[in-house]
């Protein structure tokens, strides 16, 4: 039984978690994965700080109190409070009273958008900085020195990162893997959108009452944590053949998904029937080197097929990685469509089975199995048309443990319900099983 | 030598089988084989009834003595007598008094030729039928009342089937399939063409001085015998890789080709270079899982490459499975020329070889082994055409073991016949040797 | 240091060695790599007359003293020591008194070009005889009878043929195969231009400081003298992928290169991009079965990938194999220019490289390794232009251990140079390695 998703319901997690300042590590990230917990029972992992992973070491937690910029006369020009994209994030501390000229390298605005402030990190190289609007860049280079320049921050070397992970098992141990990223702060469709549609996911999948292959949920910040969670389950990550990386999926825009490294892989085939399915016209990103965490689980090592299903994708929109992407800019009701759209997705990967015949010498004896007329020699194949009969016979031909439904129903030009159903009977006669 | 076939004799065999009542066993069954046997010295396998074959078990022997439906005055309205078409095949017995309506479910007419008795089969399941024109039909419809319906026929749990085996020893043990059917009653194309052409085929091939590679010819119950064939024969048949399904080869149309299931297998090259050398116009068909005992040879277990050489294909005339397919609709002539077709694919299937030159390292001396010019240095090589020292260069580069002659004269854009000659000679000088 | 080429060195080089009588043996052969050694130190290896090498059998070593025809009057027609062309080369010894008509079938003429001496050869037939102009020959014709011939040949059984071997080290084992034949007497584009092109050649390729891969060097007779090097270095020569066939470097016509049997195979490329880098219009000649020795690298034993870059390719040129193929033919500009040629196509082959990254599982941490900017967060990839980063972050992806570095470029679609950039830069950090 699916609970059935609401928008007010949406709106409501959008608007708790929109203010945290997410980053790689920090408490906020806990509070945030906290509050996905009522949605799904995730379960939340720590990596200690300085833990090697691959090539990295995992960074100090990092904490804000306050970061503030005052005038001569003890006027607030810039606030963190006032937003969590006005520090960089993992801005180092700091108390010093500053001319405009020393500050000034420390000073970030966006470079299209005067309104916008722009979204910087300085996660491996100890630094601080601002990030101002046009307006406020301004005010700040008319004020009064020396200025006061205050971030009470501070790293701790025994703190942790968090990662949430929800097992969802199926009737097979094989893994679907589902991968979001949670390290932004208030920035709304990148991707505050796909860390909270991957708990409504979460929890639609928990409540189906059939899965046949199993899900590995993962809730990590963008890389770092990845590679952490690559690097603590190896051997459970190089069995995954394929995936999802959940990201921008409340915009305004059009749909569209970026391809998995192998285009041939069934995956891509699968989104793109979806798509088919409900009218909707789409986007195709090939494969690029860039993205999200389909860096990681793409490499060498791993080479998973992830693919990634957006609405207004990261990069592609005007307001990415600045403050005009907030919760103006994103509907529940995009994400609710996102959600079903990914849902029917994962369904279908899900569900793609390879069976193989039972009898590979020779035809069945289809009137045993109730698979044909009555009346011998009065059928002749019609030439347009598959029937169910043609369908039939093709199937278990083609039936040999190697290649599955999407497969052999792109390869017979038929829709794969038909091939489903057909499938369907042959397995309960028990003249094909499945191999995986 | 090959004794010359007439078209009186094939008439006389057309004639002579025509009117027995094939089924999938019976005891004209075994009489068709029998008279057979005068074309080509074919053994006589029995299979029991109630053998276990994969999927199916062989029915009993089913025999008619007679049968027909007389109205309430005891006026014949059918009889077996007339066209053993008018019987399904392998009805039950009856003996019964009968209203139109009671008899009614059990009357078969044709879809679309009113003048023609359908051809119908009960095999597997008991039932019983008579197959009737459209007028006999409004005759039986209008008769006097109770009709008596007989049919005496018996059904022999001690029985067999029948199927006919000739093995053609070659110089190598790799065989090549030649198989028909002859479980068609009163039918000509389709298949009394095949099963009388392949009896002529095999005498042809008996007489034939040299064989490379043997034959394995069968005329067996479509389906059933295949199958029963294939149960008992598994090893010999795995090892099989081409053959030809013989069927409808003396119809008044267009000559045509069904592709084996791999069609870039050589088999087929092969049948469309022949209709190319005799400037035949011809329908190629696509491999379909529908069609002859195919279906059985290139299922999994097996995957043999088998072809269909046609005359007016089964499924695609009107008089298919009809009484119309009589023997006014073919033509001994027309089977003759099919022979012709179906004699010289064969002895190319037969006579394709593999070869490996002997000197891997370096090219051979060609003067020593007499297949070079006499003075040295006088040679450029031509631009658009390629002399016999040409290709006995091309040749021995690319007998890898690998890649057959077909294969090397379409690589090569030359006609097979050169391609031959000179690996005659390149054989006789033992500069390759054959492989396969 | 590489010793600066001079015009007048190639003259002086292609002006001594032009006159002498070279053949598939004898002591100019001797002579001619004599000459050569001082350009390079190569080594002469002797195999001796009567050896077995595969298929063939190495010839009595050949020498002339003195060769011609004579006039009833005693008026030299014709003699050897105007042309060594006008000789057959491997003419036996004769001192007789013929007519005209006896003489005849011993004269050859050249088919197209009236003023020239053709070029023949009968190496492995006894055989004697003389290459006319027409002018000549109808002298000859017209001239007092008898007509004395004398050839004053010998052939020694204890005699050897030479080869000249030049291993040139690079870091690493594998060998890049360099082979010119030097047979041919005075004919200059094929293949004196060859035969001391590739001496300069092997100049240079010593003085270069770098080599990743070693330089196997080698002059020999075509076609025995080849197949001879095989047999004595199959196992050295197995291991070779790739090479070049050096002749016809200084012809006035276009340049062209020969194809090696893959043609897929990188060599090719190399090749096509090197005339692209110099604007050169040139000539592809697809691989065939004619052609000079790598008939015998490219068999079946070997399959070495060898391609010949040409100016004025051999067949293609009217001169070809006639006493018009002199040194006013070649030019020691378009020789040192083919050198050049030669050279950078080497150096490709000689470092393309495939490399391996060291961290297969995810990414690397590039700002650790200074590969990263400084601010995070602020970066999009751009649509059509790859970045040095987005060619770090595709390389270090690519990079497995399977594609080369010209197969990289061709991927990526840039310019070699900046993958080298990139590649040395990654290298350099320790985070791919170099397999090959």
């Amino acid at each position: 039984m699916t609970t059935k998703i609401t928008v007010e319901e949406v709106n409501r997690y959008l608007t708790d978690l929109f203010p945290l300042n997410r980053s790689i590590t920090g408490p906020d990230n806990r509070r945030t994965l906290n509050i996905l917990q009522n949605l799904a029972p995730l379960e939340i992992i720590e990596y200690p700080s300085g833990l090697s992973v691959y090539d990295w070491i995992l960074p100090e937690e990092w904490e804000v109190h306050e970061a503030w910029i005052k005038d001569a006369d003890g006027d607030v020009l810039v606030d963190f409070r006032w937003s969590n994209l006005h520090l960089v994030s993992y801005s180092e501390p700091i108390d010093k009273q500053l001319t405009f000229d020393e500050l000034k390298p420390h000073l970030h605005q966006h470079e299209n958008l005067s309104d916008a402030i722009p979204y910087r990190t300085s996660y491996y190289k100890r630094d601080w900085g601002f990030c101002v609007t046009q307006k406020q860049y301004q005010k700040i280079q008319k004020a009064k020195n020396p200025l006061q320049v205050v971030i009470d921050s501070k790293f701790d070397p025994n703190g942790s990162m968090v990662v949430g992970e929800l097992l969802i098992p199926g009737e097979s141990e094989e893994e679907i893997l589902i991968s979001t990223y949670f390290c932004h702060p208030s920035l709304a469709n990148d991707n505050l959108t796909g860390t909270v549609m991957t708990a409504f996911l979460a929890r639609e999948l928990l409540n189906t009452s059939k899965r046949q292959r199993s899900y590995r949920i993962i809730w990590v910040p963008e890389t770092i944590g990845a590679i952490a969670y690559c690097a603590s389950n190896e051997s459970a990550m190089k069995k995954i053949k394929s995936g999802l990386v959940v990201t921008s999926v409340g915009g305004p825009g059009k749909f569209g998904y970026k391809q998995s490294h192998n285009s041939d892989h069934s995956i891509n085939a699968i989104i793109e029937e979806t798509f088919s399915e409900r009218k909707i016209d789409y986007i195709s990103y090939p494969f690029d080197i860039h993205g999200s965490d389909e860096r990681q689980y793409s490499s060498q090592g791993f080479r998973i097929n992830m693919a990634s299903i957006t609405k207004d994708k990261y990069y592609e929109y005007p307001y990415y990685h600045s403050s005009l992407d907030n919760l103006d800019f994103v509907k529940p009701e995009s994400i609710i469509e996102s959600l079903s759209l990914h849902k029917d997705v994962l369904e279908k990967i899900n569900t793609e089975v390879i069976y193989q015949t039972r009898h590979r010498e020779c035809e069945v004896m289809l009137s045993k199995h109730d698979l044909y007329p009555k009346t011998g020699a009065a059928q002749i194949p019609t030439q347009n048309h598959l029937s169910d009969l043609d369908l039939t016979l093709w199937i278990l031909w083609l039936c040999d443990g190697q290649l599955g439904l999407y497969g052999i129903a792109k390869k017979l030009g038929v829709p794969l319900e038909r091939i489903t159903k057909i499938i369907g009977t042959l397995e309960s006669r028990q003249l094909i099983e499945r191999i995986s």
